[in-house]
């Protein structure tokens, strides 16, 4: 058996009509090149004939040669009206300057006579003409039949003179396309079993909606009827509830059905490609998404995490190395004395289960979580925390107050001043900070205070600064959880913040980023934090 | 054909084990009474044995009649070590005080021996004497099967066998769990086939979670296979990848393959119940959530949005009234002139598609996107945005300074102090607020400030704060991007602002959030902006 299955991503493409998200030209070179990394077959790019932005990526991408993967300019088919051979439409397609164009045209008798307004043997005609078109200007064509299953289910015979007539005139992929997204993988596995059927000689692609949170399990029953070719984008992007996500489908596909996709040597870089394309997309990937998600691996409940500790295949069906993920084991109330003894066990293995200590991390944990904390993403916040409930806190420094002055228009440049006293032992030291605003300025002033006493501070950058608001219909009073990612280059910890004044939300985790890192040598050297 | 299907919401049990949720008693309560009045079957509260925060919801709960739906207490058969008849686990779980009870025990030989580390023997006879127990306690026993899909692959006999034990020993609903949410759909159904044959006096359900993204289409799956009954979570809430999401369930078998689930009447109530479910989950919907999301019928592509205009079946399967969401035309630089002018059509009929007024708009539009901003969830403030480009724009004041000076520890109680001076005709004005932090403080002044020139700011409130960080990588001098949601009891508008410094971006939402509120006269009645 042949289990090679062609993978077209279209994020740079159909993910790019995803709401809130806007591709910047570098932006889409960065993903092709993360996507070639990864070893996907075909990268759609954009539509040169309708945005001059995608046409200039095109001219971009022209330059970057790539390892795996080949770059497709997407268009439709003709405008009804017009000529194909003269259209100026399908010539930007083909000036594009790829070896593939993936061309879109109506597979739908109903949508062609109501959308397209014109009649059943012209659309044939124009799917003919553009194919013949591109096939002159020696591309390879991939067909998309759009509405195919609808038009299927309506109109059988002329959804398939429609794949006839693209493949007749030279298109040697045919694509079926659920466009609304709104059919069962049942009907979708049938309907591909036939065009397998009818059109021996092609290969037949699957190209899925999410309208009814069943993309992925409608091209994996395609796959099993026969497709050999999916389509889709790498984080499920794409309009309305989004395309086939192909984060879910490729480690289904490979991993679990045993077809080939990708060289199985880059399956580890699932989750980091993953990462990199929603940062580039301005995404934080959601914790829950299979087998990206920060909590695809992640256990929180005691039985379940005690389980999972003794036998991972309790509650794992693949190891999460095996796509770059990790295990979790998550800090919460439900999560028992067990899950918390777990996670501080790397740092300090004397304490017992039934100690007194051990009592008061959970009873810690739990105000904590009431007043709006959340460390199950701020390892370096609870870590202070255990010393804090040990005993072996040690303060670096003491904030004796700061001021901070925000001020429009602003004076000469910077919006916010900060000005800092702390005391350290016995001394006592001032600072101040300008920044664009409140938090940048008392970050700077806070640093220059401290770096005379602790030079090893200069060697700490923030990396990532987060706001969620908690209770947002308190509006403008609301309380606000801040996280502060930050890195000395060695490790990345992060910390939490939280109050109803965001100035002070994020003056707590900037305190706790500091004392984390100087108290660093008090833990163990590979104390792994997961 | 008995098209009934049973519904069991399990968000407050196992949508609880989601990663950053934590449902107070008044939580729960709360969402029980949505989901009581949305219809659903039964409602699983929570685990009495495990949680004595459950068990006091059981209590309170137990006061509140519900008008549709069953609540059901969770628990686990007994201890392999123990006696069921003496267990205080279960003696917990029956002093809920429900009438059904759901109890979950292993249905797979391996994971008896390997995780529960007791015999296949053993297990059948807690199993039964579980059950039995409750039975005794004249509570009706819905039988969940841990782990039954993966067992049954690996020994069909035995899974069978745990579920003919607790259907003998009373419990007439089986439900087969795909506990690690690995199985695919065609599995799921023939397996679920199987159970519903060999038992033909029970109710089979389903259970799914979504590890391979497929958790709905596999309970679709079993459906088709002959269960009666769904377990899923409102929102799609659980472990790791959560479990299968009813608010894409119900409609979908309901509204697409024709069971009954809820009363035909309420299927309107499906987007604010997953809002308010939402809202006390203290989580936001995602846009791209099928049925429920703001993007489930958004359209941004120019020709999408066309063809929807002419003939919504297009590329909408139901009409989003049928579950009580709406049609959004989104605004973008992908949008065209087309949607944009859709857009504001109802604002200024007048406006051509060629005029200069028009382009003017459309560059404006691109260039406060190129800065970040986003106009999609913020109406109110594209519309100031149309009124400056058509030159109709009438500012109500103008802001002379203000500074806003945050301090740490405060002084007498409050972080922050505004002081702010405008400009309004002629006449200046200066004010000064006090707040938990400095947009508080800025609010609190400027309105101060105002309201001597215009009363009617005093009846807009703020509903909603939320902040987004826009390029988390520069930390702490990131830019971010305020929303604000206001309400003048009669409206609710909402407003944005971008900058690096997180009180300027909060004060332009401010500012446009009065600014709109001033300006509505020169809007006609009845204009909704969508």
């Amino acid at each position: 058996m042949n289990n090679k299955l062609e993978v077209l991503d279209t994020t740079l493409r159909d993910g790019a009509q995803a709401e809130g998200i806007s591709f910047s030209k570098e932006d889409k070179l960065q993903i092709m090149r993360l996507l070639d990394g990864f070893g996907i077959t075909f990268i759609e790019g954009g539509s040169p004939a309708s945005s001059p932005k995608d046409a200039e990526f095109f001219a971009l991408a022209a330059q970057t040669e790539l390892q795996s993967s080949s770059l497709v300019a997407f268009g439709s088919t003709a405008h009804p009206d017009s000529d194909a051979f003269s259209s100026a439409s399908l010539k930007a397609v083909a000036d594009a300057g790829t070896k593939y164009v993936c061309i879109y045209g109506k597979a739908s008798a109903s949508q062609v006579t109501e959308v397209l307004k014109t009649t059943a043997e012209n659309n044939l005609k124009i799917i003919a003409d553009t194919v013949k078109y591109f096939i002159e200007n020696g591309k390879e064509v991939i067909f998309d039949a759009e509405h195919f299953f609808d038009g299927y289910a309506e109109n059988p015979e002329y959804s398939l003179k429609c794949l006839e007539t693209a493949f007749m005139s030279g298109a040697r992929r045919l694509v079926l396309c659920d466009t609304n997204g709104a059919n069962l993988p049942d009907y979708v596995k049938s309907a591909t079993q036939t065009a397998v059927t009818s059109f021996p000689d092609a290969v037949i692609g699957i190209h899925c909606h999410n309208d009814l949170g069943m993309a992925v399990a409608c091209t994996v029953s395609a796959v099993q009827g026969g497709a050999k070719h999916i389509q889709g984008t790498f984080l499920g992007l794409g309009e309305r509830c989004g395309n086939a996500n192909l984060s879910t489908l490729i480690p289904t596909l490979q991993l679990k059905m045993g077809y080939s996709l990708i060289p199985p040597e880059k399956m580890h870089m699932l989750y980091p490609v993953a990462k990199a394309v929603a940062e580039i997309s301005n995404l934080t990937v959601p914790s829950y998404f299979p087998f990206i998600g920060s909590g695809a691996f992640a256990h929180k409940a005691g039985t379940h995490a005690d389980a999972v500790v003794k036998n991972s295949s309790t509650f794992e069906f693949i190891s999460p190395d095996t796509v770059g993920n990790k295990r979790r084991i998550l800090l919460s109330d439900m999560a028992g004395r067990t899950a918390v003894l777990n996670k501080i066990h790397n740092l300090y293995p004397d304490i017992a289960k039934e100690s007194k200590q051990a009592r008061s991390i959970l009873a810690a944990l739990k105000e904590a979580e009431n007043n709006g904390y959340q460390f199950e993403g701020a390892d370096a916040s609870f870590i202070i925390l255990t010393q804090k409930c040990l005993g072996i806190y040690r303060p670096f420094f003491k904030l004796i107050n700061f001021k901070v002055i925000n001020e429009q228009p602003p004076v000469a440049g910077a919006a916010a001043l900060a000005v800092i006293k702390i005391q350290v032992g016995s001394t006592l030291a001032t600072a101040n900070g300008e920044g664009n605003g409140p938090v940048h300025a008392l970050d700077i002033a806070l640093r220059q205070a401290l770096k005379s006493f602790y030079p090893q501070i200069e060697s700490i950058s923030l990396i990532d600064y987060k706001v969620r608001v908690i209770n947002g219909e308190a509006a403008t009073a609301a309380k606000v959880r801040v996280l502060i990612t930050s890195s000395d280059g060695a490790e990345t910890w992060t910390t939490v913040g939280v109050s109803s004044d965001v100035v002070e939300a994020s003056w707590i985790a900037l305190c706790d980023s500091v004392e984390y890192k100087l108290s660093k040598n008090n833990i163990q050297e590979n104390a792994v934090w997961q």
